[in-house]
């Protein structure tokens, strides 16, 4: 273990880090920033370690790692940090390279597929909700919200490092792949399809979920098997699109049960 | 329809409207703020008439009301705001002053009952979630975070003004009120429970959702005919509280369909 303190904002190693606060730079780099204590304990529990700790002075508690652990004053803290009121620990991870089964799904439960999500948060969220209710991975097409986002993270909740991530994933390819290996393809649409509860999801399917505004684009539409839809009852307002997938893999696992 | 320009933010109008960001305050004069336009045309799409409007000078055609419309330079709308970047319309509604029937349901769906949830984006998004999937209302027990707070406002896209919330049920009178009308209290908890698809949720019944870090209280949980749970794979992270709580709405939603 290296240890050493840090005081300056212009250090060369910080400034190197905190470019990581970059989309551009993050995947120039392939790496990006872990804020927070609870997610980088997340990581250490499922034995992913970081190259990189910085430490607010004082903390070295929290940086139990066998890696590189830097002490820093409180300003050289918030130049790390991108949520607002700084952390008292960030650390720099490598990207978790996850490469996507040749039949899409392993067996292992039904592949989430965001294409054009432009929200963090939801982005986050569903890979929580993914890693809850049992499924193979979550795929993203190019155009959605990094995961990586420091807003994407903190919404995963340490899900990141449990649920295979694979980014970059182009809805040919999808489409290709999923016609190879003989999984469905299902779209979730707020507002046309089969009530969901009628759709059979017992097998693994991928699970098509489109952006906030547009929805599911035409292409997925034609390649789809079924396209499911939550039954509702208000006039104004649909399930938030985070939800809606929730309540669909949530689905799934039911009728994976048996139940 | 009175229509004038206020130029100052020291304007006697705008500080009284300014004053409704902070909650003591607006729940002394019972009124509440409601920034943006798609929160507004959610509100005027079911009747519902704010008090006055605050429009950005230019942007009349925001505000087709027939109450009172100022138009005000930007510096003015920023002083009412309170979403980060300001709005171009921002109004002031009076409470939405429901009174929780007798029966509690009234037989059109669940009561969803929220005791201590902090987060007020989680509150909104449970009351979006609430009127997409037909509850008869949303209680909140005191403690429970503001639903005319900015940000559970925008977080419940205008289903505030489509289902009937109950502020400030204390659950010594939600459990003597239950008992009263033979409804079923049901809590859910993320842990332990019956699994949620074993339930019988088929009539109404009282959905309690607790806070995001002790969950529900052992009063309710005393009180409650079930307890259920959402069975989950992972093993660091569970659903977050709002994403649980569709999910109960949900399964409650397709039992009442007999699906």
């Amino acid at each position: 273990m290296k240890y050493r303190g840090i005081s300056s904002t212009s250090n060369a190693i910080i400034k190197e880090a905190a470019r990581l606060k970059r989309k551009r730079n993050r995947y120039e780099s392939r790496l990006f920033l872990v804020e927070g204590e609870d997610l980088l304990d997340a990581a250490l529990a499922r034995g992913i370690t970081p190259r990189q700790v910085f430490v607010l002075e004082g903390h070295d508690e929290l940086a139990p790692t066998s890696t590189a652990i830097y002490a820093c004053p409180w300003p050289v803290m918030e130049k790390l940090s991108e949520l607002g009121s700084g952390s008292r620990v960030v650390a720099v991870f490598e990207f978790l390279d996850h490469v996507i089964p040749r039949d899409l799904t392993g067996g292992r439960g039904p592949l989430l597929y965001l294409c054009g999500m432009g929200d963090p948060g939801n982005v986050g969220t569903l890979i929580r909700s993914a890693a809850s209710l049992g499924v193979s991975g979550v795929a993203l097409a190019p155009g959605t919200a990094d995961p990586y986002s420091p807003k994407a993270l903190r919404a995963t909740m340490g899900a990141i490092f449990e649920v295979p991530v694979f980014i970059g994933l182009e809805s040919a390819d999808l489409i290709s792949r999923a016609r190879a290996a003989a999984v469905d393809i299902v779209c979730a649409d707020p507002h046309e399809g089969v009530e969901l509860w009628h759709a059979d999801l017992a097998t693994d399917f991928a699970l098509v979920l489109g952006s906030e505004r547009e929805g599911v684009t035409e292409e997925l539409l034609r390649a789809a098997k079924t396209t499911v839809s939550i039954p509702q009852e208000a006039s104004t307002e649909s399930l938030n699109v985070a939800m809606a997938g929730t309540v669909v893999l949530y689905e799934a696992l039911r009728q994976r049960a048996g139940a």
